[in-house]
């Protein structure tokens, strides 16, 4: 299981702030603070981008290249603001993230077809909405994966995301299971007779309820997904606890 | 997954002094506590007893079912010792363990072909000693099966257990990786073509070292096998944080 640092997100008001005052010594400062901390990659989310800003992205990235060699996820809904982000990278990223939105088929696809880098796919619907049940799971992984390798990506560029829930949602728990279910189908190679990687966003679990809920928590979560077997844990590097905890994971489960 | 309370042991001083001056209360006492915290089983592990304190089993079978109706794992290498706690168990209770050892082979073996029970196989060879490598564990667990099902045992009747090593051990994180694999390859169904009952005990990780490691390290390492599909999970019931992170975990994964 490889760390990857959510932490450069437009989410915090200091990588916003940043971004809009084009000043990239917060965003040097955070990559290098998750560099240090144990990430394995960098997940790069400029937030809402309005058009006359979507080459905000080249400079998020130039900003991090500066100062880091780590691998990039390069991740908006917004398939402008990802070609921005392409042109600017260095080497090859990520791109975060595809779902069966026909917008985003049409608009995000091609462009990890042209440039031939790995893609996440969020198994969600047409709606963006995430299927409640395991099999919900499955009919959209399947689906997504057919469209993407139609359009000529390979199984080795696709990286699978079940989309944790939030705990407020009331069906969080039970949803959680059916992520999980779905990170050890398809980590085990049961699903496409070859083991698929997976990747998870823990943080958005308690994303909002960081005062209600420990980090306790998503401690146990992140365990429990590694257990079935992910590949690509996407948490926040500079909580310490969290950390720690995901190194000993890693020590049981392996590095990769 | 369920919690069987590993708190009913001969490791305890208070336990070995209630079976050896015959008192029944320090036993009820610790079997309600467990109850109350959670346990859904109860293992009974008198330690080692001597010839002539083998009846005592008998005794500590009879004092806990006075005050429960939770199913019992009678635990002790001894088949003398199990031949008692048979003879007074009101239900059926599971035998915990077998092992490669010819000697249980031949003595203990016999008893749940006699009795009809459900058997712990530990992945020990017949040295009594883990194999540190998946192989070496697959190829104990295949043999320990063939020979139970040649004795006239089912799979239902089957519980493996990797056993996990002591975090003394120099390669305890390695073997532990091993045990995890194990239970993920048990769990899914890929080795016997039918998913096989799986059983862990936690407190051994940090058996002696309790002031060394903090219990956070029991939690992650429950987590990571209840995300592979753990069954039942042997474990301090009266930890409470331990306990809490548990029933986390059962959230997701399910009760059973």
């Amino acid at each position: 299981m490889l760390l990857v640092a959510d932490n450069l997100t437009g989410a915090h008001p200091r990588v916003t702030r940043a971004l809009r005052d084009l000043d990239p010594q917060p965003l040097q400062d955070l990559a290098r603070r998750c560099a240090a901390a144990g990430a394995r990659m960098l997940d790069l989310n400029p937030g809402y981008l309005s058009p006359r800003f979507e080459d905000r992205m080249a400079f998020f990235v130039d900003a991090v290249q500066e100062v880091t060699d780590l691998p990039l996820i390069l991740d908006s809904p917004n398939p402008r603001v990802l070609t921005r982000g392409l042109a600017a990278c260095r080497d090859k990223p990520l791109l975060n993230a595809l779902t069966l939105e026909e917008a985003k088929l049409q608009e995000i696809l091609p462009l990890a077809v042209e440039h031939r880098t790995q893609m996440v796919l969020l198994l969600l619907d047409d709606k963006s909405q995430p299927p409640p049940s395991l099999e919900g799971k499955v009919a959209v992984a399947l689906e997504l994966r057919e469209r993407a390798l139609d359009a000529g990506l390979t199984d080795q560029q696709l990286i699978f995301d079940p989309v944790l829930p939030n705990l407020r949602w009331p069906d969080a728990w039970p949803q959680t299971g059916a992520g999980l279910r779905m990170v050890r189908y398809l980590a085990s190679g049961a699903l496409f007779g070859t083991p698929a990687r997976t990747m998870v966003g823990l943080s958005n679990l308690r994303s909002g309820l960081r005062k209600i809920y420990p980090v306790q928590m998503e401690i146990s979560v992140l365990a429990l997904l590694a257990g079935a077997g992910l590949s690509l844990a996407l948490i926040d590097v500079l909580d310490q606890a969290l950390v720690e905890q995901a190194q000993l994971m890693i020590q049981v489960v392996g590095p990769s």
